[in-house]
């Protein structure tokens, strides 16, 4: 009997993986599709196939990083339209940017390929966004009297300053110099959350 | 009659312009004691007097830095005690942030060499840090039942988020995903400080 086929290598996600690769062991100056051929034991040509530039298959990288922060999104925050599902929200940000600290930065602070140009990385970072975006929409908003229309997209841009400049200055050395110990990051990180809801929830009070 | 003696050159401050101008045009991993002695004309050994390494006078090129990021917050921010103000720092800080990149980056957004082993550069950074802690020191916050002690500093890193949130995304690649419009940054931009007053400011009340 002869053994049984093998399961035919994906050519593409393979060329996806080897690209996360050397990025994540050498650093995003040292891609090259030429290095990917190598490591994969193809022909210089073969990449090709698939991806027409560095560029391309970088912009392919970085859609699946999108692709997967979505579903870790989606996994780990309730569908229930409240501010405490917002809240959690944010949480659930905190914990990706911590847990996978390079593909948070390919995705939020690396130069990216032209997003005109790579339609795949633009709708997934796109799609990710609007998890956002759709989340506020279902909220009733506090309105100030400068606010006007076209809110969520404006308000999705303030919490995600906010938890981005959270997740990047806590995490930088930049802290530091302000000797925070991780309880006083936790209690800031908090506080920081309590601020976007008495921002953006009307039912928030002040304390009397 | 001999000619006039020539200005001493300041070794010291000549190093630091150097090392900033070698980060510049080649990137922060190039900078080298060596490359700064070879630019001045001087010998091997000669910064050495005043750096005892590359950490050494990065750390110095990161406080200056830091000292003219105080100055130009200080001449652009008025004195007065109110929300306004804070609005103007915020406002001046996106400034900053879009004028200075090289600057803000090194600051904010590098490794930094370790704080406790910098002490100039750790108190200059300090220094920055206490110009918003002290103004929203000055101002009556709005409180909530689940913040304790501490305000000031605690709300000091979520309106630093922010802003740093605001700097880094609108400048970067990844809001090209989303299309948004020079006129629609300026108009998120708002928004956020909007948003920031009605997180803080005791007077801020919603529309009816």
């Amino acid at each position: 009997m002869s053994p049984a086929p093998s399961k035919p290598v994906d050519l593409k996600q393979a060329c996806i993986d080897e690209a996360f690769a050397i990025i994540q062991s050498k650093g995003l100056e040292k891609l090259s599709l030429r290095d990917v051929a190598r490591r994969l034991g193809v022909s210089h040509q073969a990449p090709y196939k698939h991806f027409a530039s560095r560029d391309h298959i970088l912009a392919a990288v970085v859609a699946r990083c999108y692709a997967e922060f979505a579903l870790y999104m989606e996994a780990n925050v309730p569908e229930t339209d409240s501010f405490e599902s917002l809240h959690a929200m944010g949480l659930a940000y905190l914990n990706y940017a911590r847990e996978h600290p390079l593909e948070y930065r390919l995705m939020f602070g690396s130069v990216l390929p032209d997003p005109e140009l790579h339609e795949e990385m633009m709708q997934q970072a796109q799609y990710a966004f609007s998890l956002l975006h759709n989340k506020l929409e279902k909220l009733p908003l506090k309105h100030a009297a400068d606010m006007a229309t076209d809110l969520e997209k404006h308000d999705a841009i303030f919490v995600w300053s906010t938890l981005h400049g959270l997740a990047t200055l806590l995490q930088s050395g930049v802290t530091d110099t302000l000797t925070l110990s991780q309880a006083e990051k936790a209690v800031a990180i908090e506080r920081a959350m309590s601020r976007i809801s008495l921002a953006l929830d009307p039912e928030t009070r002040g304390a009397p």
